[in-house]
């Protein structure tokens, strides 16, 4: 059988040197664990804007739809900032996003052990915490139509649509009750039901799909206001959050930096089985292109190896190789190894970028 | 001249107790400082749907248009959850937003010395905490057409429209730098430009207000998602934070619970100017309508309290008895006074709604 396919758009910023870290450990499965990958890379975002003058070619985009797997880096920077809307970097991403249907977007707001201590909130309201955010990644605000800015009279006007089909929230409902099987079975749903009617037909859906199919999860519903001040109150409180695109994001990264530890989280967004059965999927950091950092060694490389993690264990059916990967990584922290970003206020002396990634290799 | 004019709509849950102690400020006020307010009082939210199958009649509507200021304590309750979303207590609310054209939503974040071990945050990051988060309250995705849940073809499609006119944008924007001025001069806009075209007309239209009449304010733009963030790791790198309706929605609730004093947070929505030179103005507690504690006398009276200073700030030129009232609710925190929801842990015993009003009287 044909070895799997990855395609690596490790982006802008930091992404091409937080990506080179998880080549090499990705060499060290196939060197040591007989998995081998077929590696490629591309370019997407400001690169790509910068050579072929869009974000990402339709080459690119075909040959994301190939893979089995894309990783990907970061997206953006300040040099990037006056692009037209039309091929700022982000839309690279985004074309992505949509075009590979990728609906499900996992982020889990994960506090290690080892760095409870970083996080702005007092240890014991974050330490073990483990949320699995699910994040709808193809339509709502992001993707509606009619949108734009046009005149009206003689001023401006900005429109975007919000817009959500009932098999839209089904099948994101699904994967999140799907997820929380596998965890603590607990879903709490969060839209604004209260004043927007998308919000009530996401609620609705979300509450049918339950009581047809997951009957034995438990669900609640919040609204999103609620839920970041939940979220900050007593992020405990979660298991499965299940969301939209809009909220999802705004969330998300809330949930992220209660942890502490934003260099340090992944994500997976998954789309349909293709037809060797593994879900079309695309893996990144939660953290950006981190502009004022590249190209100083001094970027946090976990994040984007986490992100392999997670391909291991969603795409290649690899838990085993994801436990241990994802262990490595426990184990370095506990052992004290510290990029920049990790640093306390009294200092000590960061390791690279390539220690860290020296480090994960050794403790493997 | 004939008196101030007051309408009380105390709405749902605690809004009938928490209003009952302002009354007694108000009386106060009268009783000691010559200052007299013709009250009257009116139906919100779900008891006003109960009495006219509406949560608000034109009476009402016609009544607040006239007076120079309404309080609002809240609306909404488990008991209309179900209730069709044209009748919802909240559209109560909205109506009376839309109607005053309140488009500006001051919504304080501050964190109380005497409570700043409430907060889930650590003290450090939040002490001294004092955050003025300006929320475009009448138009955007509340109230963009169109809207509604329809079917295509065999599915339901839930939708809502975000939509801002340069105008909208322009005058909240105004009263952001305005507001700025008399504090530390520092203005956050958020958006999320990077995705979405209101976004941009959003950012722009900001920008150039600021560049055209209001050069001597720091200006910065986060997107939305980085600035819910930037809220958690290290609040106090804002002052005034301006940004549209959803988005303030969210991000202030993160904001308030910062602090960990919700029960403690008012707010002013304000609007233009009357023939009195007076803005259109509506004032409210930040926190709801408390169902689990509605009717046992331990809800907090502050916030609502607080939402009459401002009142007084903001609509009746009284600053210096705003400070009088502020600085009475700050001595009785200091002093010790607590209600439930200020217990710690480990206890002690809490003083109820009406004690809470009892001691700030004597403070005043
Ligand atoms: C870069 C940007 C387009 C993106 C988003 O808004 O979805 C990012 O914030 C994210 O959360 O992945
Ligand atoms: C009650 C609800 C309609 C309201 C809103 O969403 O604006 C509330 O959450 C608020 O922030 O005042």
């Amino acid at each position: 059988m044909a070895n799997p396919s990855l395609l690596i758009l490790p982006g802008d910023g930091i992404g091409p040197e937080v990506m080179a870290e998880v080549r090499r450990v990705i060499d060290w499965f196939g060197a040591n664990k007989n998995l081998t990958f077929d590696v490629s890379e591309d370019l997407v975002g400001g690169v790509a804007y910068d050579k072929h003058g869009t974000p990402l070619t339709d080459e690119t985009m075909a040959r994301a739809q190939k893979v089995d797997a894309v990783l990907l880096g970061a997206v953006g920077g300040p040099a990037y900032d006056n692009l037209d809307f039309s091929v700022k970097p982000e839309r690279g991403l985004l074309r992505l996003r949509k075009e590979m249907d990728l609906f499900s977007n996992l982020r889990p707001a994960q506090c290690f052990d080892a760095l409870a201590d970083f996080s702005s909130l007092k240890k014991e309201i974050v330490a073990g915490l483990d949320i699995m955010i699910v994040r709808e990644l193809t339509s709502g605000v992001y993707f509606g139509e009619p949108r734009g800015i046009h005149k009206e009279g003689n001023e401006r006007v900005g429109i975007n649509t919000q817009r959500y089909t009932e098999s839209e929230i089904a099948r994101v409902a699904r994967s999140a009750f799907e997820l929380a099987r596998k965890r603590s079975n607990k879903v709490c749903s969060m839209e604004k039901a209260n004043v927007m009617e998308s919000g009530i037909l996401w609620r609705d859906v979300v509450q049918e799909i339950h009581d047809a199919e997951y009957p034995d999860v438990e669900l609640s519903h919040m609204y999103a206001d609620n839920g970041a001040m939940q979220l900050v109150r007593a992020p405990k409180q979660f298991d499965v959050i299940v969301t939209d695109n809009l909220f999802g994001d705004v969330l998300s990264d809330c949930a992220a930096m209660l942890t502490g530890s934003l260099g340090m989280l992944p994500s997976a967004s998954l789309g349909l089985p293709m037809a060797n059965g593994r879900p079309k999927a695309m893996y990144e950091p939660v953290h950006g292109s981190a502009p004022d950092i590249t190209g100083q060694g001094k970027a946090n490389p976990i994040a984007c190896i986490l992100s392999f993690a997670m391909a291991l264990r969603y795409s290649f059916d690899e838990g085993a190789y994801a436990d241990l990967l994802e262990g490595a990584v426990e184990k370095v922290l506990a052992d004290g190894a510290r990029t920049a970003d990790l640093m306390g206020p009294d200092g000590g002396t960061p390791i690279s970028t390539t220690e860290m990634g020296d480090a994960i290799l050794a403790a493997l």
